[in-house]
C-alpha cells in the first residue's frame, strides 16, 4: 500500500474580462467570467514544493487579457483558442480546462434607437461554456444557466405514488416555476456558435411555454428533445430544473377562497430535477463533463 | 438619569407574494417582496414582556396576502392599503411602513408574439415602493433598485484635488458603470404610479446614456435634474450610484497595446457616489425616509 | 421654485486591509473592511463637472493603506484618525464618515497553544464602528453584526392582540433564534475601545442567554439595559434583533407526536424587531447616526 | 439513430432540519442543510408525463422530518438511514444520494460555564457527507466546507516556469489564505464518525499551521496525506483550496516602506488549487462521487 497523487489542476478562477470593440462608433461590448485551469505533471510541486513545472496562476490570467486584445470573438472560439495555447505552453502540460460565462448587456434605447455606447445589463442569466483539451483532442459543452421562467397555468401534478408520508394534494392547475440550467455536448467543430445559442435558447423557452406540463420531468425531457431534433451537432444535453415552489395560499381562516391568485414564493427546500438526454450514437463524452 | 425606550418598530420581512389575475386567459402576474412594520405604543412588550399591545408579525403578514385577493394594483396603492389597515387597526398603533419591491416578469414570445401564461425574469432590476403613515398623513417614496448601466465612452476625469496621497491618472476616455439605486419622494396622492414609474426610469436611462460625463456626480445630478424638471410632483430625489470600476489593462510587458479595449472589471473597493437633488420650496419630508 | 443640490457625498466602499504586526514573532492580524465618505462643498461637480473640488476615491483608498503603516490599533483609533485627516484635507470638506468591519481570526491550536502566525476565521460575526467627524467634532457609534444566537427553551409568546387575521396559536416553549446586529453610541473619548468591546459583547450574549423570554422585544429591551447600566459611556443603543422563525414540524399525518423536537428552520419571512433604549440625559447625538 | 433518456434524479434540496435534544435539561441541538435525490426507473414521467413511479418530492421532504423524530445521530448514520429507506420504497427506485451540511453550534457561557439551552452559531464552516446507496451497496464521503484559513509567513513561492506572459515576482515570505474543501471518501462501515471528523479536521488545520509552504500543492498534499496515514479507514482524499491573494500594498509613492505588514484582500480572480491524494490500493469509488 502506498499514498498517491491522484488527479489534480490548478488555474486562475473568475478572471472578469470586458472586451470593448470601438472598430466603429457602434461600440460592442463582451463581459466575461473566465476560469482557468491546467492538468498534467505537476508532482513534484506536490510532493516536494519544487515548482519548476508551475505555469503560475497569475501568468494564466495575464494570458486571458492578452488573448483578448484583438478581440474575443465567441466564448467557445476564446476558450479554444485559450485552452490549445495553454495545452501547448509546456510540455509537462497534456490538458486545459476553459470556463466561461457571459453576461448579457442591451443597448438603451434613447430616442427610438439603441445608443451607440451606452448599455444597460440584460439581468441574472449568463451564456455558458466549457472547453476541455487534452492532448489534440478538444471537447466543447455550452450551455446557459440562470434562466428564471415561470407559468401562471398549464401545469398539473397528480397520479404519482404514495407511501406513508405522501400527503401532498394533488393538483391540475399548480404554477410551474424554475431556474434553467441547461448545458449541451457539441459534436464536431467550427460551428456558428452564437447563432447555434440563439436558436437553443429560442427552443427551449419556446417548448416551455408552450409544452401543457404534467410533471416537470416531462417538460424538462421535451426542452431537451426538441434541442436534439433541431440540432445534430448536440450530441447531449444536461438540464438541471429546481422547481421552484409557488404555494397557493390558504385564505379560508380570513373568509377568503382563493381562485388560484394568491401566492407565496417559498424559498427552501426546493424540488431539484436534473436529467440527460442523449442521441444513443452520440460520440464518447471523453472528460468533457469533468 | 434614567434608561428609557427609544423609537422602536416591528413587523413581517420579506414576505413573497405573487398575485396571478386570471380575470382574462392572458395572465398577468405580480411578483412582490412586502417588508411590514408598525409603530406605536409598545412599550409593555418592552419593559415587563406584557404582548397585549403586539399585532404580531404572523398576522401582518395574514393581511399581506388576504389584501391581495381582490388584486394589488400599483405597489404604491397596495403599500397604502396595508398601511392605512394597519394604522387603525388598534388604538396603540400610531403609524406604519411598508417597504415593496416588485419583480419584473416579461412575456416568453411564441411565434412573434408574447404568451398568455408563461413569463421569464426580466433581471435583477426591481420597482421600489416604501409607504410611511403616520397618523392621518401619508409619505411615499418609489424607486428602483438594481439597476446596472455603463457608457463605453462618452466619460471623462480630470482636474480633481491632489494631495500627497493622489496616484490616480486623469483620463479623458473611461468605461463609466454603475448600479443605479434611485429613489423620489412623490408629493399628492392619486398619481398613475405606474406610469409615473416608466416615465422616470426612461428619464434616468436616456439621461445617463446620453450625458458627455465629466464627475459622475455631474451624471447623478443631471439624471435628478431631469426627473425633477419633467415631473412636478416629484419632491426631491437621492441617488446611489456607486462607481463600479473597469480597469485598463496594463499589456506592455507582453509586448502588446492597449487602445482603450480590454479592462478588469473589479468587485472592491468600488467608489461609493450618493446625492439628493430637490426642491427649494418641497413640502417636508416627514417620517418620509426613516 | 428651483432645484437644488441637497445632501451629498462621496468616497471608497470596502476597502479590504489586512494589517499584520511582525514586532514579535507572535504575529498579530487585523482584518478590516473600511468605507470612507466625505463632505462638503462638492457643488461644482454635480453642477458643471468641475473636479476642482473632488479628493478622488483613490486616494481615499491609498490614505487607508498609507495609514496602516505603522499600525491600526483599535477600529474607533483608526476611524478617529482618518475621519480627521479628511476633514482637514482640504478647506471645503468639513466632514468625513469612516465605517469599519473587523473580522475575526483565532489561532489555530497545535499541540495545546495557538500557533504563532497560522489563524482560522472566527466566522461571519464582525465588530463594527461608524465615526462621523463635523467641523471639530466627533462622533463614535460602534457594534457588532452578524452575531446568530438561539435558545432551545425559556421562551414564550402568548397574550398578544387578536384581530381577524391572527392565526397562529400561543405558545409556552419556543425556539428563540435571532442575528444581533447592536450599534452603541459612545460618549466621551479615549476609551479602551476593545475593552469596551468584549465587555459590552458579553453583556450582550449572557443576557440573551439568562432571561426567560416574554417576547422578543423584552428580550432586546433587557440586553439594551445591561449594557446602557454597565457602562456610562454608552449614550444610547439601537439593536435589530429579526425573529429567525424556527416552526414546529407537524408530524401528526406519519403517526408521530413531536415533543417540541423536530423544526424546520424558515428562511423568509421572518419578523423583524428594531428598538433603541438610551438615557433620558444623552448628549444630542448629531450626525452619528445619519 | 434515437434521441434517449439518460442519467436522472429528482429529490428535496436543502431541507433545513432543526433537532433538539431534551432527554436532559443540558439540551442538544443539530442543525442540518438535508438534500435528496433518488434513482431509478422515471422515465415514464419524462416520455409521457406519467408519475406512477415518481416518488415526491415533498414526501421526502416529509420523510426527512419523520426520520429525525427519535434522533438524528451523526449525519453519516442519518444518511444512511434515509438513503437505504428511499431505496427500498418502492420497487423501481434503485438508489439514493442523500447531502448533509451540519452547521456548529457552541453554548454561549454564563457565569464560567456553558449555558444549558442557549448558543451562538460557531462561524461559516460546515460539515459535510454524501452518502450513496446503488442497490445493496453503500458509499460514504464526508468532509468539511468553508474553513478560512491563513498564515501571515512561512510560505514561499519561487522557482517556477516563466513565458511571455509571466510577470509575477518570487516571493520568500507572502501570506498564504484559503478556504479549505475538503472532502474523504470512507471503507468499510460502523465508523465513529463523529470522532473521526475531529480528529481529520485537527490534522488538516494543524499540518495547514506547521508546513513550510513552497507552494500550496504542497500544503495541500501534506494535509491530505497526513490524514490518509493517520486514518486507514479513509481510502481518499480530495480537496480544493482557493488561494485567496493577499497582495502586498506598495506604499512607496506616498514615502513609505511597507515591510509585509500591510496588505490588500482581493475578491476576484483567485487561484484554484485542486487535488486528490489516495491509496494505490482502494476500494473502487463506485458512484461515490457521482
Amino acid at each position: 500500500m502506498a499514498i498517491v497523487l491522484g488527479p489534480n489542476q490548478f488555474g486562475k478562477a473568475e478572471v472578469r474580462l470586458v472586451h470593448v470593440d470601438r472598430s466603429t462608433p457602434v461600440h460592442r461590448i463582451t463581459d466575461l467570467n473566465v476560469s482557468t485551469a491546467l492538468r498534467g505533471d505537476f508532482a513534484a510541486a506536490h510532493l516536494t514544493g519544487d515548482n519548476a513545472h508551475i505555469h503560475t496562476t497569475d501568468a494564466q490570467k495575464n494570458t486571458v487579457y492578452a488573448f483578448a486584445r484583438d478581440g474575443v470573438g465567441e466564448i467557445e472560439e476564446f476558450g479554444l483558442r485559450l485552452a490549445r495555447h495553454f495545452t501547448g505552453a509546456f510540455g509537462w502540460i497534456t490538458g486545459s480546462r476553459i470556463e466561461i460565462e457571459q453576461y448579457g448587456w442591451d443597448r438603451i434605447p434613447v430616442g427610438g434607437a439603441g445608443h451607440d455606447h451606452a448599455f444597460s445589463r440584460a439581468g441574472a442569466e449568463r451564456r455558458t461554456t466549457v472547453v476541455t483539451v487534452d492532448g489534440d483532442d478538444a471537447y466543447i459543452v455550452s450551455g446557459l444557466a440562470g434562466l428564471v421562467v415561470l407559468k401562471s397555468t398549464g401545469s398539473e401534478f397528480w397520479g404519482y405514488a404514495t407511501d406513508r408520508y405522501t400527503t401532498l394534494a394533488e393538483t391540475t392547475d399548480r404554477i410551474l416555476a424554475t431556474e434553467v440550467t441547461a448545458r449541451w455536448r457539441l459534436t464536431g467543430a467550427d460551428h456558428d456558435y452564437g447563432k447555434l445559442f440563439t436558436s437553443i435558447r429560442t427552443i427551449l423557452l419556446e417548448t416551455f411555454a408552450s409544452v401543457h406540463s404534467l410533471a416537470l420531468q416531462q417538460t424538462l425531457y421535451k426542452m431537451s428533445e426538441e434541442v436534439l431534433t433541431a440540432h445534430p451537432e448536440v450530441a447531449e444535453i444536461r438540464m438541471s430544473m429546481p422547481n421552484k415552489h409557488h404555494f397557493l395560499v390558504d385564505l379560508e381562516p380570513y373568509g377568503l377562497d382563493n381562485p388560484n391568485t394568491v401566492f407565496y414564493a417559498a424559498d427552501r427546500p426546493y424540488g431539484k430535477i436534473e436529467g440527460t438526454v442523449t442521441r444513443d450514437d452520440a460520440d464518447p463524452a471523453g472528460p468533457a463533463w469533468l
